[in-house]
C-alpha cells in the first residue's frame, strides 16, 4: 500500500505538471466547475456552487469491448473555453423564448498508451447548473466501437435527501420514495405487482432524473439530455459515500453501446439552484438538446383531448371485442368472433365522445381498442399482436372520419404494440399511411410488455433509437406523437415537436387498479420526470371515487380532490392534455370544467410562485398570444393556505379571478368531490391565499375585463 | 439402482397394458414404424427397412420453459391411422408430377400428472422414408408457451460413414468431412477462418441434412421438413452410442421457440434407400411441405442469369464506389466521394453484361454493388448500413432500366443486408417498390455478418420467421427471391414457388478467395444441402485459374475442370442458374458456352443414372415441355469412366448427343481448361461412356433430329 501511495505521489508531482486544473464559471460566477487529471491520468470534474461544494471531484469513464478503456492514462492535448449567449424560440412550450448562456468548456484527452486515442470532454457551463459529455472524434485508431460500461460519477458531499424512483430497465412507472441517500438500498425492495413489465436493477439503483436536496438548502437534479443513439442512464448509489455513478442499460448480449466515431454521449445533466421553484424554470436540459430538424410547423398543434380510454381503465368497457382469448392475427376471422358486448371504441359510443368534444372546443378525440388483437395481446412475448390497420367489426372508421370531421374534430390514433417493436416498425409505414388516409394527425403509441427484439430493454439503445425514430416517421408524415411507456424523455421535443408528449411516469390511471399514486405524487413527479420534457399524464378526473362502476373496483379512488385535478392543468405541463373523465361526468359537473374548457396548452410565459418537492407547488402561466392567465397550485396529504401575490398581471389591467377550489371540508379521502367556485375582480396588486385541501388543490382563470 | 429397476418393471408392466406398440408399414411394406411408449411413459420410434435397423427405439420430447415439459408420464388417448395417395404438380421442378404416398400414424399422448396436456405425435411413413413431428392441439391448458429444448433421438444401430458440416447457429458455409460417427468429434477442431461470422455449435455437433451409409449399403439422410415459426435443428452426435440428438438454435435470451397453441413442429424427416440414387430421387421433403400459397404463378420464371459478381470475387472490381472507410448512411453525401475508380456496378460495365445476356438469350443480370453503403459494409455490427433504393452515382438505374428493356433482358436486384434484418425489414417495403418502379422482378438477398437484433442467430425461430415473410412479401409483390446465407432450405419452395433457390452452403466463389472448395464438394452437396431445396450453386467458372486477374489471387483456382463446370447445370438443380464468369471468358470459350446456352432450369422429368456420395454423381433430366434431355457426370479427384445407357430417350428417334468432356489430359489441378467437344448420333438404345479427368466431369446434351 505504502509503496503504491509513493508511487501515486511521484505520478501526481510529474503529471500536475502537464494537466493543471482547468476551471471556468458559470456567466454570472455563481458556478464553477474544474476538470482535472487525476495521478493516474483520470479525467475528474467538481461542481461548486458559491462556496458549496455541489459535486467532489468525480471521475469520467467510458469503458471499451475488446481495447482499453476511456479511463485513465490520459493527458490533457488541448483545451477549448468560449462563451455562449443567444435566444430562440420554442415551436411551443413554457415560455415564448429561451435564452442560452453558458461558458463551455472542452478538453482534449489523450492516451499515449492507447494509440494516442483521443476523447474530448465538453462542460457547458450555466447558471444553473452543467451538461457534459463524452465525444469520440474520428481518428486513425478509432472507427466502430462498442461501449462496454460508462463510468460517470456524481460524488456528493452529503447525505442529501432523495427524491427517487427504483431504477429499471423497462419500467419508469413506480412510486416516487424520499429516503436520504444512505436509505436508498434498504427501501427499494417494496414489491410493485401493479406493474407487469420489470426488471430491477438493483436493489441500490434510481432512475434519472433524480431530485437531491442538501440539508443545507440546496436543490440539485441529476438527469441526461439528448439521449439519442445511447442507452438510457440510471445511478447506482452508494449510501456510505454519497458517491453516484452511472448504470447503462444493456442489450440483448450485455453490450452498452455500439458507436460509430465521431459519435458521443448524451450530456449528462446536472441542475443546481438554493430554491426548488428555480430548478422547475430550468431550460438547460432543453438548450443541450439540438433545434428543431423540422422547418416547417405549422401543422404541429398543441391540444386537448378526450377519449375512449378511462372507461376501460375503470372496468366499464374493454379494449377487446369478443371473449376469444387466443387469437392469431393472420389466421383470426375477427368478423366471425362473437362480440361480448362490453367493447368500449364502438362507432356510438366514439360518436359520444366528438359530440363532446366538438361541443366544448376540445380538438381531439382518442380511441383505444379499435383496432383487432385486443383479445389476448399482453403477456405472451408475442410478436404478431396488433397490424395497426384493421378495425374491429363495430369500429366504423370511415363513418367516424367523416362524423369527427363535421364535428371539427380529430380522431387520435393508438398504436399499442405491447412492446414487441419489431412488428411495429414492420407495420409502421403502412399504419401511418392509413393514418393519413383517414384524417388522423396524431398518435399515441404504447408500448406495454416485454421488449421484442427479446432481450433488449425499453431503455437501451436499439430502443432509444426507436423512439427517435418514430419521432422522424411521425414528423415525416406531418403525424404528432405522444409515446406511453417509452424511455423517460431528456429534452428530445424541442429537436422533433411534432414529439409532443410522453407518459414514461406513473400517470393517473394507476388510481383505477392498483394502490394509486400518493397525494404526494404529482408535487414530485415536476422534479423528476418532467425535467426532461411534457407528460401525457391524463388528469381532469371529476369522479374521484372509482367503487361504483364495477365490483372490482372496490375502495379505488383518485388520490386527490377534484380541484386538485383541475390544478394539474397547470402545474403538469404538458401541449397534450388529456380531459380524461367520461362525458357524462363532465356534465354533471359542467361548471368545473369551465377550467378546462378555458386552459389553454401553450404558452407565453410561466413563473414557478412556490414549490417544495414532495409537499407543493403553485404555478403560473400565460396564455400563447393572450393576456390571460392560469393557476394551478397543489399540495400533498397535507392542507396549506397558499398565498398568491398576483404581480405578474399587467399592470393597470383589471380581470375576472375564477377560482376553482377545494370545498370548505374537503379531503383527498373522506370528501375529494367538494368544491366551490368563486369570482373575483383582480389586479396586479391583488393577492390570493389560495385553501389547498389535504390531497388538494386550486385552480384560477385569470381574464382581462373588457 | 436395483430399487429403481424393480419400479421400473413394474411401471413397465402397468403401461404395457394400456400401450401396446403400434406399427405401421409404409405403401410397399419397405419401411416399418413401430411407436411405443417406454415404462417410463416416454414416446419412442424405431425405423426398420426389411429387415434392417435404420433407428433404433430412440425418445420423442419437447422440454417447455416454467411448465413440465413434453417427455414423459404419457399415457395413449388416441390411435390414428391413414393411407394417403395423390399425386401433384409443382410450379417448376425436377420432375412434372409427384406421387404423395404414404401411411400416416397419427398418435395422441396425454399426461395425467400435467393437467391432462395432450401432444400428437404424427408420423408419414413413404417407401422411402419418413417424417414425424410434434403437434401441439388448442386445449385448455396449454395456449402460450416456450419450447427451452427439443430432445428428439435418432439412434443409429452403427458407426455408420457420415457426410457431415460442423454444427453452427450462423453459417453453412464449412467444407463436408467425411468420417465416421465415432470420428466427429475429433474432426470438427479445424479453423475455418475464410468464415467471418461462426456461431460453432461444439465439437460434436453436425448440421442436416446429415448424409450416412452404413457397412451394408444403407444409405440414411435425416434433415427437417417446412421449417417454420420454429429454430433449425442441428444433430449433436454421440460417439460412443451412435445416438443423434436434435439441437435447436437458441434465441438472444436462450430460448429455442415461443408457440401459440394450435402449433406443431417441422418434420423431422429421414430417408431411407439401398442404393445413393434414390436418396436423391427422393420428394419425401417436398411432399411434407404445404401446396404453393400463391394462385397466380404465370410471373415466375425459372431462368439462367449472368451478373457483376464474379468480378469482385476475383479482386478485378469492386462493390464499393470510393476508398472512404467510416460511412454514414444518413450523413454521408455519396455525390461528394471520390470514386476509386475500381466500382464494377458502373452502368457502363452493367450494360456489357446486358449486352452478353441479351445476345445469349439469357434471362437475367444480377448488379451486386448497386447502392450506396458498400464502404464499410461489414463487420462492425452495425445496424444502419444500406438503405437498398440509393444507386452509387455512377449507376444510372433509369437508363439501364431502358437499356435492359430494349435487349429483352431483366436486371436482377441484390439486397445485401449485413445481416441488420431489423433495418432490412424496415426498409423492405420501399425496397420492392422501387424494383417495382424500375422493373425488377427478382431480387437476391445477402445475410453475411452477425444478426441485428443482436443476439438472435441466423438459424434461430426469428429469422426463420423473417426468411419466410420475405418469401411472403417478395410474393405478394410479384418477385422472385435468392437468398444467400439463409437457414438451410426445408422444402419451402414447394410453398413459396418465387422463392425460386438459396444459397445456405458453400459456393464456388470460395474457390475464389479461400483453400476453397474440395474436387468432391460437389459430389457432396446434392446428399446434403440440396436435399432440402435448389442451390444458387453459381457454376460456370471457364477460366480456372484466377492468378491472372490480381496479385492477391495466386494459387487461387476453382477445383475443377472446365467441363465440370458444365456438368453442374444439370447435376445442382436449381430453377435459377447463373453463368457466373465474365463476359470477355465465355467469349473465349463460345464453344462450351453453347452448353449454356442450351441447357433448361426446368424440367419435365430427371433420373439419376449413378451417385455415390463424395465420389460421382450422374444425373440426365428432360427439358420442360420438350423431348431435349440434359447430363452431367461428375467426378472427385479420382478419374473415372462413366457409363451411361440413353434408355431414357424416347424409343424409335434419333437424337444428336453433344458431348462437352474433359479433354484428354484434363486433371483439376494441372490441365483443368482443356475440353473436347464432340457430336454423334443416338437412340435410346445407344450407350456412351464418359471420361471423366480427376476433378473432372461431362455435360451431354441431346435434341432430337428432324
Amino acid at each position: 500500500m505504502k509503496y503504491r501511495f509513493s508511487i501515486l505521489l511521484v505520478a501526481a508531482t510529474l503529471l500536475r505538471f502537464v494537466a493543471p486544473a482547468q476551471t471556468i464559471h458559470s456567466p454570472s460566477r455563481k458556478l464553477a466547475l474544474t476538470f482535472q487529471l487525476s495521478p493516474a491520468g483520470e479525467p475528474t470534474y467538481e461542481l461548486k456552487y458559491g462556496a458549496r461544494t455541489v459535486v467532489r471531484p468525480s471521475r469520467l469513464a467510458v469503458l471499451l469491448q475488446d481495447q482499453p478503456g476511456f479511463d485513465k492514462g490520459f493527458t490533457i492535448a488541448n483545451v477549448d473555453s468560449s462563451r455562449h449567449d443567444d435566444t430562440w424560440a420554442p415551436v411551443w412550450g413554457e415560455v415564448k423564448q429561451i435564452r442560452n448562456h453558458y461558458q463551455e468548456l472542452a478538453v482534449t484527452v489523450q492516451q499515449a498508451a492507447a494509440q494516442n486515442r483521443q476523447l474530448v470532454l465538453r462542460f457547458r457551463l450555466f447558471d444553473d447548473g452543467v451538461g457534459f459529455r463524452y465525444e469520440f472524434p474520428e481518428q486513425a485508431n478509432l472507427k466502430y466501437f462498442t461501449v462496454s460500461d460508462e463510468k460517470t460519477e456524481f460524488n456528493l458531499p452529503a447525505d442529501h435527501r432523495a427524491f427517487w424512483m427504483r431504477g429499471d430497465y423497462d419500467t419508469n412507472e413506480y412510486l416516487y420514495s424520499t429516503t436520504k441517500l444512505s436509505e436508498v438500498s434498504a427501501a427499494a425492495a417494496k414489491p410493485t405487482p401493479e406493474i407487469a413489465t420489470q426488471t430491477p436493477i438493483g436493489p441500490n439503483a434510481v432512475q434519472t432524473p433524480l431530485m437531491l436536496k442538501s440539508a443545507d438548502g440546496l436543490y440539485v437534479n441529476i438527469h441526461e439530455a439528448a439521449l439519442v443513439n445511447y442507452p438510457a442512464m440510471a445511478l447506482l448509489v452508494n449510501g456510505a459515500t454519497h458517491g453516484l455513478t452511472s448504470q447503462l442499460c444493456p442489450d440483448a448480449t450485455g453490450a452498452k453501446a455500439y458507436l460509430q466515431a465521431p459519435a458521443h454521449t448524451p450530456w449528462r445533466t446536472i441542475v443546481v439552484a438554493d430554491n426548488a421553484p428555480a430548478i422547475l424554470a430550468s431550460k438547460l436540459i432543453l438548450n443541450l438538446n439540438e433545434p428543431s430538424k423540422l422547418t416547417d410547423t405549422g401543422w404541429i398543434k398543441p391540444q386537448k383531448y378526450v377519449g375512449v380510454w378511462w372507461e376501460m381503465q375503470i372496468n366499464k368497457g374493454t379494449w377487446s371485442y369478443s371473449d376469444a382469448n387466443n387469437i392469431k392475427l393472420a389466421d383470426t376471422d375477427f368478423s366471425k368472433l362473437k362480440p361480448h358486448g362490453r367493447h368500449a371504441a364502438n362507432t356510438a359510443n366514439v360518436k359520444r365522445y366528438i359530440d363532446f368534444a366538438g361541443k366544448n372546443g376540445l380538438q381531439g378525440v382518442l380511441v383505444e381498442g379499435w383496432n383487432v388483437g385486443w383479445e389476448d395481446w399482453f403477456g405472451n412475448w408475442k410478436e404478431e399482436v396488433f397490424d395497426f390497420v384493421t378495425p374491429y367489426p363495430d369500429f366504423d372508421v370511415t363513418e367516424l372520419q367523416r362524423y369527427a370531421a363535421s364535428k371539427n374534430v380529430k380522431l387520435i390514433m393508438h398504436h399499442e404494440n405491447s412492446g414487441s417493436v419489431t412488428n411495429y416498425e414492420r407495420r409502421m409505414e403502412p399504419a401511418y399511411r392509413f393514418m393519413r388516409e383517414h384524417g388522423y394527425d396524431a398518435v399515441k403509441t404504447g408500448y406495454v410488455g416485454r421488449i421484442i427484439p427479446r432481450g433488449e430493454h425499453h431503455d437501451g439503445q436499439w430502443m432509444v433509437n426507436h423512439y427517435v425514430r418514430v419521432a422522424q416517421k411521425t414528423a415525416e408524415n406531418h403525424l404528432m406523437v405522444d409515446m406511453h411507456e417509452p424511455v423517460r424523455p431528456t429534452g428530445l421535443h424541442r429537436t422533433y415537436p411534432n414529439w409532443l408528449a410522453n407518459e414514461a411516469a406513473r400517470g393517473n390511471e394507476f388510481n383505477a387498479w392498483s394502490a394509486g399514486n400518493s397525494p404526494e405524487h404529482e408535487t414530485i413527479l415536476p422534479f423528476t420526470r418532467l425535467m426532461g420534457g411534457p407528460m401525457d399524464y391524463t388528469p381532469g378526473i371529476f369522479q374521484i371515487k372509482l367503487d361504483q362502476y364495477a365490483p372490482q373496483n372496490k375502495g379505488k379512488q383518485v388520490h386527490t380532490t377534484l380541484a386538485k385535478q383541475l390544478a394539474l392543468y397547470v402545474t403538469m405541463y404538458s401541449p397534450l392534455q388529456m380531459a380524461a373523465d367520461l362525458p357524462e361526468n363532465y356534465a354533471k359537473f359542467d361548471d368545473a370544467f369551465q377550467f378546462i374548457r378555458d386552459v389553454a396548452v401553450d404558452w407565453d410565459d410561466t413563473r414557478i410562485l412556490a414549490a417544495e418537492p414532495g409537499d407543493y407547488l403553485t404555478t403560473v402561466r400565460q396564455a400563447k398570444g393572450k393576456d390571460e392567465w392560469y393557476l394551478g397550485s397543489i399540495t400533498d396529504e397535507n392542507a396549506r393556505q397558499q398565498p398568491v401575490k398576483l404581480d405578474f398581471l399587467t399592470p393597470g389591467r383589471r380581470y375576472t379571478a375564477t377560482i376553482y377550489a377545494d370545498g370548505k371540508d374537503a379531503d383527498w379521502a373522506k370528501n375529494p368531490m367538494a368544491y366551490r367556485i368563486t369570482r373575483q375582480v383582480v389586479t396586479n396588486r391583488s393577492a390570493l391565499t389560495l385553501r389547498l385541501a389535504p390531497g388538494g388543490g386550486a385552480a384560477v382563470s385569470f381574464k382581462p375585463l373588457p
